[in-house]
């Protein structure tokens, strides 16, 4: 029997000095530094550019950086046309792996794979695609797109360009730790697509564009979605710890419980929760972060000791309703935070390439003739 | 030191029962059919057909798949429009992976993920992909689209979609042999990076946007342009053979001949080579072929010993060009032909899928903490 290195589960094909996991202690930094600490200190622009150079700016760098997001946030506008033309009611992921294929048609430096082009378009695709994720959402529920504005941070002028208001500082700040928190995880699978296609030394358009149609498979990038289908079917707070408490019985995957790689906790659920709450005492809990918290509770209370608790897309999924999001739209925002790690990705493969050439085992006939379509029955 | 397998060259990650590739001794097989009966007694149509559903089909059911195909060559007029409203001069590559994101907008199916509604998708993107092709080649060269007809096989309405002149048969012939030879090839960059798509349970459109990212890569598609630009370099036909012995002696790479896989001769090239022969014979010997010729002669008399040949980008460059293809279409052409072979590989993976996941050795800081960016140098 040959070995099959089957979903390529334990493969090591690369080297990396981005992102750390270790998922049995709850371990998940970056640059050796902790997700909470990003998360609690930093922002989401920091990070950014702590992933795409592989090292922690100056104040001045990110200053720059941060200046250049700004300046970059316009698309041209036959990139709205586009997005303004698609059809309603499509995929919000379909319509971003176009919009952002497309994008790449406007930009004069698309081919370009230097370091240096390869991180100049990154800015852009960081900066770009808040515009085109909150132009998609926009126009397909049939408003106007709002322009960005350039005195607001990343995800304040998001929130912003996404409900035509602006943010307050805390639900800007929440969700800029939530875009943190989701900014990178290693080889996953968007992020391996997205290398898998500058392997052959393809433009970062190209990677990207494969990086969002990865991530919207239903195993990467819908798990959020999931978890507010179950709120939904939960309905309101009063009936939420029965609800848990028959699925517990009857030993049925809860939504948002456990996780993959964190076997005992999820680092970037912790950090979320806090801050969510802190919102929440402020502005008042809503309808969704009742049931949470009641759910939360029966987990932990019945299965915490077997170290299975929430993970961040428990929380994450309620931050973003409460934000205004709609629930199609948060695998979008998965990309929004994400899009750091693919570029950052990509560019330390690049620096380093080898194409990605796998090899399949043979299990076919053997020895075949071609016959006549006559002579087949 | 950990073990990285670098490019995942020799890993194995999945069964295939639809090509099987020895590169030592030339052997490529579909379905257990050696690739020159194929190109020498079946057409596009049928090999499609054949790797779609992993077996030989009946005459019915290749009549029945034929004419889908043929019925399904008209795309939507957005998607037209679209490609209309194109930059001129983009790279085809960019813009037919935008053109095939944008036409799963027009597809009330393409979110279906079914075996069944994989297959059906399928039988549209490889009719559909010729007329995205030749609308932007027509476009972006100022050239009305040129509507499909249905009374031509899938090679001449290609042909005649892009020139606006029905082919010879021998010509439709030839370009349906360039076509098979094309098919599929195993798990190559781009056919692995539609599975690495849909192996989140993606759609098909996704799987096929990234695998046209893949393929525009230049370590992947490129290669029969490099040969044009070869026989662009060497002018006339007298200075061939001064050309190429002046590269042998200084051991530089001449394109198109040897190949990665195949170390001693490539099946794929004679049976193109031959045909290409009786066309040329027949319609008059073009400037290119003659070139070719001499380059040929003269690297299998000076280094054809050692097992050193040309491989099938030698000579597909020139017959494609000789069918009034201009270059930059070429990456094209060869997606053309692949689309077959990953549509197959994705509904075979998604029969028995799994999530790839490989993973990185982490070679970064650890032990770090968030630092205040005042107190950083």
């Amino acid at each position: 029997m040959t070995d099959i290195a089957k979903g390529l589960e334990g493969v090591l094909f690369t080297e990396s000095k981005l992102t750390f996991i270790n998922g049995s202690e709850g371990i998940l930094t970056h640059l050796g530094i902790p997700i909470q600490e990003w998360a609690e200190k930093s922002t989401f622009e920091e990070l950014s550019l702590a992933l795409l150079d592989a090292e922690l700016p100056t104040a001045e760098e990110l200053a720059r950086f941060d200046a250049q997001l700004r300046a970059n946030r316009a698309v041209a506008d036959s990139v709205l046309d586009v997005i303004r033309g698609m059809p309603r009611g499509v995929h919000p992921m379909q319509a971003l792996r176009t919009a952002v294929s497309y994008l790449g048609l406007t930009d004069p430096e698309a081919e370009e794979i230097t370091p240096e082009a390869r991180r100049a378009i990154s800015v852009r695709l960081i900066a770009q695609f808040a515009t085109l994720i909150a132009a998609i959402n926009r126009t397909q529920e049939g408003q106007d797109i709002v322009a960005p504005r350039t005195d607001l941070t990343h995800a304040g002028n998001f929130l912003y360009m996404l409900t035509g208001k602006e943010p307050t500082p805390e639900q800007a700040r929440l969700f800029d730790i939530a875009l943190i928190l989701h900014a990178d995880h290693g080889m996953n699978a968007s992020t391996f697509t997205a290398i898998a296609t500058s392997s052959t030394l393809s433009d970062m358009y190209s990677c990207i564009t494969s990086a969002v149609g990865a991530l919207k498979g239903p195993l990467h990038g819908g798990a959020n979605e999931a978890v507010m289908d179950m709120l939904d079917e939960v309905g309101t707070p009063d009936k939420a710890e029965a609800y848990i408490s028959a699925k517990l019985d009857n030993k049925e995957k809860i939504m948002g419980v456990g996780h993959r790689v964190y076997k005992n906790f999820d680092p970037r659920s912790r950090v979320l929760r806090d801050y969510a709450e802190q919102v929440a005492n402020k502005e008042g809990k809503s309808n969704y972060y009742q049931i949470l918290e009641t759910i939360e509770k029966t987990v932990v209370d019945r299965i915490g000791s077997k170290g299975i608790y929430p993970n961040v897309d428990f929380y994450s999924g309620t931050v973003y309703s409460d934000l205004g999001i709609k629930k199609e739209y948060f695998t979008p925002i998965f990309a929004l935070a994400r899009i750091s790690g693919w570029c950052a990705s990509v560019i330390e493969y690049s620096q380093n390439n080898r194409l990605l050439r796998p090899d399949a085992v043979y299990t076919g006939l053997e020895g075949q003739h071609y016959s006549d379509l006559k002579d087949r029955s």
